[in-house]
């Protein structure tokens, strides 16, 4: 396809976060292009945001609704291609249903949605519009991540055991929400965010990766679930214990009142042969751990990695690539998915992202450990 | 006291390996000589490992009985002046038992005893007799730790959230107890070890670790036991949730089949400020992750610290000091009790050690997190 | 301004590397599109990239003399804004003196130029067209690398005694130039290169590093410059002695044959109160070795940093930005200055770039460097 | 043998840093005893400083004349084995020589002496005694620099191109000879040190670390040293450039006014294949990095490693040895030599120690890089 993809974008208007992110991972690539967007439910301020960003006025819309419909009267060589969803999670399910009711592909900020009624009614909806959908858990963007996934895959550490994965952030220590903090506001918001706070912001991602590491699923959990912050309304805290399948234990942890910790996303797996050890705070290595052998450190673009992890680095070893470019990588994948749709071809599985069906274990996910929060009993099933 | 003390040592013959760790840190500080040993219960083996040792034939004695009972006959300036038990945990406690009723000091290595009613038991003489008695948590004599329980002590970090220990090990990953290898075999051995494996050797490091440093106590915890290899009696990995006093949640996990890991006893701590990051594998290195200000790494040796953290290390910055220093340090310690106790003067405590009130924890520590896994209700209460 | 840059790129065909991350870095923040270019001195292939980037074929010329005098030609709203000239060293003189006599601004890759009588045209072409001038330094575009340069500035560090800069990589250790690897061939190659290889591809950067975070000169240099790999017709390793301005001393090395390297660029300033570290591979975490104080770690987006730490990162703390958006600043920067000009106002100094001067500063470096290495004199004067 | 062996003291009385050191190493594993000493030129402070380590008062010599004098009229079985000299350099070659002369063994503290002419005399000397002398450049005793080695003469890294060596320090940062503070005076001090400070005391370790471990041989050197401290009589600073035989270059730089630096003798070494990396104050790790492959890791005790590696460890992997550990296996490789000589049998070159011949080489080092210092040529030969 010899043009870019357009992208419309509902929410990531002035003092947004995630929006820049967005805007930033469409953009690396070359193959995405902004062209409309509906940034904020006030359609003055949507319009300011858009005039930040170069768009035209009549691009920028006064709702989610608006953008939709108007964008899919527009004649075909102008209209955007897909919709990507960054606002907050009550605002994910309306935009991203009407945009695949509509014929737009889409791709949306996790978790996937408010309730687990709305993310059962997504995936229907994917199912039935036959539409590409990702969801932005960025972190299996990266291509060590990738690395670990196929190692695991092919057996190298032998049968799973013991899976550890972390996720402790210090940002909301202390009461940020009273402070004006707009990222801290809805984040511990019940009617933005959810039943859940940290499990759902930083958990999911959590579960999400270690789902994908290891291959296994979740089948039982029991939670500790804590609010330590005075008057805040929704976790800011977790720890699980989790059963997987074919035998393997796991922990998994959560905060957002580890002060001094920045975004410490970790995962180790333990196989019969060794362990796995990856920090998304220093992603370009990957340190497997050997029984009764030295140890390795992979390292991206050193060597002679997987082909699904040689996809997902852009640059020669040691130009260390971050956050961005992982995230840069979901939409580059979605990306080619959207155009292999267009061109009528099977997507290439190397460029994988996550899914509609990821989003609906995300909100399982979600359910399960705050109902184990609640529960004296020791094991909730998932 | 203008010799050295005596030591007599239970256990510790050819093949043992704690032994000889015991031995290098009671040479360390040229306060202590090895005088008389009781090393094997094969009176032929005990007087060839002390023969090994150098010692001659009459102070290498068949049984402890006979070590104990001869030593009180001997000559005060001659006999020995304590009893250092190395043995297997289903040995400590009759030789404890009976060096402290004969007026011999002791120093045991963890955990206390077999059962927890012998735990009781010597908690009991050592308050009847008065003697002085030292548990080998080794990992408290590390200048790091001394310098992270007063950092929290004194409010650095504010009230305490979180508390993760964990600990690591890989080397049971495969069944070691049928290789003929002598320290997996009695670990593994419920006639040996007692009702725990991994939680009994390694876990109550972690729970003693984690009390100490922090000053809080576990209140209640939930278990999730395991033993992963095929035909292994006990556990070799374990992975708990915790509550603590004062509102502290945590996670305590311990394993003996995390394959590729070495001696991996790690602790943070996160309080209303920052956190604290110690790991056993660095031992010199204490990182604080400050809230909103550069962490910081305090190092053996550099700067102002604590007076009880220089009363930990013998040489320079950047000279490392080890297991063996820290293990150095308890042995130390006790020493200046002993000394002290026989000069009539008070102990400083700032040369602090394990006591028999810490081994009765462990005991019970031992306890309930057994009953906590066997249990489908979430908590067991402490 | 509303409306992005236009930028017309010389070099970056297909099979190139550092065009790709000119685009990368040139798109990451919104402010520039890519709109022409003369890809290759091939107007095939050049028209082929062009493609490949979704370029109309009428904006993909065969030559950059043809794009600069067409572009010229085109309406001011249509006409490129400036050049970005990412060519092997011979062929960054004529683009860059064209561009800039016909009125476009210039962003090129270092080293500036293929000798020196070139970087003193250039620099004086840059004053007399009074157009606006960027060299990719990329390194010293890092947040990090902006809050060492302050600290230095401020007096943190007292008066700077030391540096040590080293940049080893391993890529060369074999004599890829004759695999067919176009990186190496032209890097290895007197003809496109100019008379240094490693001293000119890498030891510039560990020279405009240490200068910009210093804010010293260096004075002299005692060079021990070799060819490792035989055959190579240019160094590929090379120790280098400094004598900076105030009496501080330092070391400089540079290597593409220290097997195992990625791209280890690292950078040690002592001073009387502390020192800096800082490593390109680890580029998020500045360390600052007090001197009887603890040791502190800086990191982006963490605590109260300078304003000019602040203005060059985009994410939060732990999210880890890496080589592109270090070099993302740069373009952004040149970007704004190019604005700036146009709106008639004063460029703000926290946006600052490598200039034409850093370039000649560079050059000049190569030339000592190689002279040094030929000489039997000790110090050869900068 | 079936005793201990009887070591007397040289230096090391009240005060002094590395006397306590070499005591403890001594000590450490059981081989070796404290007999008497000579710990002062004041015969007071010699029997004070005695009595603390509770020796008997007629073992507590007056002077190392008298020591040596009169140990060698006692009986036997009574009579020192050797002698242990810990004083300042001045002060090593007159007990080195009369204990030779006398028929006793000798471990001596670096560099070898004060001046080359002793130096080489004190070689003479033990060629003709046939004593058994050892040199105490305590960080070749590190398991991880034995592993290092081998692997290197083993070929694993191919033909050595380049070593960077390195020891900074920042102890003497500022004026501390000043301060009353001990160390610091003798060390500043030529007429205690001789004609070299910091290229001296760690310099001389740098180098003969990289000998030992490359095995190869220093040819010839261009220094730049420096005295930073004003009014300091001997260099505290000094970077030297390197040619060593077949081909390899190299970079040497040891310092003491490197502020907020520790004692970070660090080591890299890359062949053709691939790098070395050690670090010795994270001793227990060798970083190996493979050209092309993933980066492997080597640590005590784990894995199949060389037979000279294991025998210089003492306990399982994860139990960090340190400092004293590694200054340790040079006195007890030093006690199997000189009980192998007792008993007529050859020394089992597994345990190796550094000899007089090293500590030539090191005084030749000295020499060298003081001219080289004060040349205005390039190369001084070695």
């Amino acid at each position: 396809m010899k043009r870019k993809l357009r992208m419309g974008m509902v929410g990531g208007g002035r003092g947004a976060f995630i929006g820049g992110v967005h805007r930033i991972a469409a953009a690396m690539d070359g193959l995405i292009e902004l062209t409309c967007g509906a940034f904020s439910a006030d359609p003055e301020k949507s319009r300011a945001s858009g005039a930040d960003l170069m768009l035209p006025a009549n691009r920028c819309y006064g709702s989610f609704e608006e953008m939709i419909l108007t964008e899919k009267s527009l004649p075909e060589d102008i209209r955007m291609d897909f919709v990507s969803i960054v606002t907050p999670n009550h605002m994910h399910y309306e935009p991203a249903k009407l945009a695949l009711d509509n014929g737009f592909d889409v791709i949306c900020d996790k978790p996937l949605s408010f309730t687990m009624e709305e993310a059962r009614d997504l995936e229907k909806t994917v199912a039935e519009t036959g539409r590409v959908f990702a969801l932005t858990h960025n972190y299996t963007g990266y291509p060590m991540v990738k690395q670990a996934k196929r190692m695991i895959a092919d057996g190298k550490l032998g049968a799973i055991r013991k899976v550890v994965v972390e996720y402790p952030q210090g940002w909301l220590t202390n009461k940020e929400e009273d402070m004006n903090y707009k990222q801290a506001i809805w984040r511990t918001d019940p009617k933005q965010s959810g039943i859940a706070g940290a499990m759902g912001d930083i958990g999911t991602h959590a579960e999400n990766l270690a789902e994908y590491i290891t291959g296994l699923r979740i089948e039982a959990l029991c939670a500790d679930i804590s609010i330590f912050v005075p008057g805040r309304l929704l976790d800011d805290d977790g720890n699980v214990l989790l059963h997987l399948d074919q035998g393997a234990k796991g922990i998994l942890f959560a905060s957002q009142i580890s002060a001094g910790e920045e975004n410490n996303l970790r995962i180790r797996v333990y196989g019969e042969l060794g362990g796995l050890d990856w920090s998304q705070q220093e992603p370009n290595s990957l340190i497997v751990k050997w029984h009764g052998k030295p140890m390795e450190i992979y390292r991206t673009a050193v060597g002679d990695l997987y082909p699904e992890t040689k996809a997902h680095y852009r640059i020669p070893a040691g130009h260390p690539e971050g956050y961005l470019e992982a995230f840069a990588n979901i939409y580059r994948n979605f990306a080619y998915a959207v155009i292999a749709k267009k061109e009528g071809k099977s997507p290439d599985p190397i460029y994988d992202f996550p899914t509609v069906q990821d989003g609906v274990r995300g909100m399982q996910f979600i359910q399960r450990v705050i109902e184990s929060g609640k529960s004296n009993q020791k094991w909730v099933k998932f």
